[in-house]
């Protein structure tokens, strides 16, 4: 056991009580005890940074401070716990504890996504540590298994659902048909999506994380503006139609992949996306709010990590883990992983990626459509894994002309690009509708 | 970059060279470069410890011993990969490692759930790091996830499969409706059940496994002996049968719980049996030699872990993770978890563990039967939740009986134990075919 009264405490800073910021002084306070043992000293809250001081925070008023450079430098405080969010002024809060050789706890993806490289090396020059498990997916544990568990392996993708207001659309839009507005206006009712959805639905969000699982997965520094990023906002309930059909669903995916090429040189490639995904793969049956990343490397194989990516009480239980162990850091000596980044691979642009590809077009329905689409295909040696037709009606029940969904097999972007643009300027197609990806099959 | 001339190399004995320890050797030699630069310093093998010494072993003959004192005890080596099994002799190479000071990584199971404080106790001496990773669920991280990521948060229970063997055998029952003897006979053919296959099947390499989660869970030394053990060798093909009838499959469940009674005191249960599982519940989907254990804590939620928790490849991922740890600590300092048993809870025995259960049995096809049956559940308070009967008829297609399947709400092991002697006792009963408990419901 460990005697309270031999050992110095570790003071802590809470910046931001938002929910997670609330739920991790909560946690601080109910569970000393256990946490005293675990890390081998108390800890102990020296104060919660926030912008409005007032009674009815939660907290006792004493703790509640507007001065964060205050808070951050005192000489009480070994720890820093930054959840104020957005990139400022978290960044220098950051770098404020980290200067004065804190060790700092984050759950902040924008900036960890776009300061890695400037926040690393001030916990370098300063010995101390930088945590961020709770940056991606909530309370699953993926940045501590990449760095740790899968540091002998060579880690070769990453895809997973990382981002819950859009997965909660796109469950939604599946489940009942609804079209992409309604589900949004579902998800805002219910308090799943933000009143400015942008980071969600475009995808910021999800690429934020997308950087961070590359840089660690591949030990090499990739930020958010790496990462190619397409949002939900146009898949429409016709391509849920569509991808049942196919035996598939449509998910949001952050994909971090390592590229070989036939000489052996190797890239990395950070992508975000939705796209059709079969529905016996592990992902298609993560639902709702619920977050979930497959790791496939060498040795290890596929492995999955699932559960809540969002949420006070799991975004704190993931904080919590980084704190103890910076924590205990600080009592035991040591610390924990550094920044890797030693292989400093290349970032391969999207246009030499190989995926597979689902096209949905409105065509004329009269003879040699089908043939006229499938050649400027050919050209492109886009080779078509499976064709759908469908004759359409108008409101009156007239024949108006067909739909044609094309399968691919994998091409790069470069030549599906191309081969979009010659079909949207054939004659006989009236529309495109859409172009998304097909992931997770296995050819 | 890490300049390799100017830092001390780090010295790796490997203990064994069967599947985890040819593929550990060869990841050291493929991913030297990579090994380096995340380490801080190159990873040197010194020596293979064998009990046979050839020149067939795969490895020069140089780097093989059968004297593994001496090779544990050479200068030279600072960290101790024990990949030998059973748990003698590697308890004593282990001991002698660490009370050399050296730190060890070890996939042995058996012998980190019998002697957990006594390993933990000579690595607390030395200093030296203790990492076992491997010993549970293969390359799916689960112990770096439970004493890190959640060392902040209280873990409520642990529930997984983690015995492919039994997992395998029990999957082919539930999709080809074979009986337990030939599914155990194809799966020994296959190389899934060793030629004694035992330790599998009974449930014994399950218990072991229960024991570590269930200690680092908890943080409480539980040992194999705490843990409550059946097998599935009972299991019946007519036992599949009733639980697809119920919505269900059967699976060999590991359970750590942390059972809390009215006044609030805290105990832990531990146990390994097959299981009923609700065909919805995530487990329920793990098939074939597929290992997944799901964790659930007060603030994270749920949590699943799913990969592969067998075979040389996805085993020697997780010993790499550990010795790269291992081999970081001690070329930048610091140390990796320590045992944690602050907690010291006792251990609830079976029968006061309340969980549901499903009884079927066969009786005399006449009225009043079923209500015989119900009175001695209704005697002893356990709640029925639902009740099959069906007739059965014999060979020659005449009536002979009928058979009673019963699955109740929770009641503790030790009044359903009573209840099912007082069946066996009744004239209507002529047999209990079988007791199993049903799990992952939210009753």
């Amino acid at each position: 056991m460990v005697n309270d009264n031999a050992v110095k405490p570790v003071g802590v800073a809470v910046l931001g009580l938002g929910n997670v910021g609330s739920e991790v002084v909560r946690i601080i306070e109910a569970s000393a005890p256990d946490l005293a043992a675990r890390i081998g000293a108390p800890l102990e809250l020296r104060g919660v940074g926030v912008r409005r001081v007032a009674d009815d925070r939660g907290v006792p008023l004493g703790l509640l401070t507007d001065d964060v450079d205050a808070l951050v430098s005192r000489d009480d405080v070994d720890v820093v716990v930054e959840l104020m969010g957005p990139v400022e002024p978290a960044r220098k809060a950051i770098l404020a504890a980290l200067e004065r050789g804190k060790s700092v706890v984050t759950a902040n993806k924008a900036l960890m996504a776009v300061s890695t490289g400037e926040l690393a090396q001030a916990a370098e020059a300063a010995h101390a540590d930088l945590y961020f498990e709770a940056a991606v997916a909530g309370a699953i544990p993926v940045i501590r298994p990449l760095t740790q568990s899968l540091a002998g392996d060579t880690v070769l993708r990453v895809a997973g659902i990382v981002n819950g207001t859009t997965n909660y659309i796109l469950s939604a839009m599946a489940e009942t048909g609804a079209d992409y507005g309604s589900a949004l206006a579902d998800a805002s009712a219910l308090g799943y999506a933000e009143a400015d959805p942008t980071a969600d639905v475009e995808g910021f969000d999800a690429a934020a994380k997308a950087a961070i699982l590359a840089s660690i997965a591949f030990h090499t520094r990739v930020t958010a503006d790496d990462v190619y990023r397409e949002g939900i906002t146009k898949v429409s309930s016709a391509d849920f139609d569509s991808a049942k059909a196919l035996g598939c669903t449509i998910k949001l995916l952050a994909i971090c992949e390592r590229i070989i090429n036939d000489e052996g040189q190797q890239r990395v490639s950070a992508r975000v996306y939705p796209a059709l995904v079969p529905l016996e793969h592990p992902l298609a049956s993560v639902n709702g709010a619920f977050n979930a990343v497959v790791v496939e490397a060498e040795a290890a194989g596929r492995l999955m990590f699932y559960g809540q990516g969002a949420g006070g009480a799991p975004t704190a239980s993931a904080v919590m883990g980084d704190l103890v162990m910076a924590a205990r850091n600080r009592v035991q000596g040591g610390r924990g992983p550094r920044e890797s980044k030693y292989a400093e691979l290349p970032i391969a642009p999207i246009g030499f990626i190989p995926t597979r590809y689902y096209v949905s077009m409105n065509v004329a329905d009269r003879p040699g459509v089908l043939s006229s689409v499938a050649a400027e295909f050919g050209k492109r040696e886009v080779s078509i894994a499976e064709v759908r037709q469908e004759g359409m009606v108008d409101d009156e029940g007239l024949r108006c002309g067909a739909r044609i969904v094309v399968v691919t097999h994998r091409a790069t972007d470069a030549a599906l690009s191309e081969t979009v643009e010659a079909l949207a300027d054939l004659d006989v197609v009236s529309s495109i509708n859409s172009v998304l990806r097909l992931e997770g099959t296995n050819e």
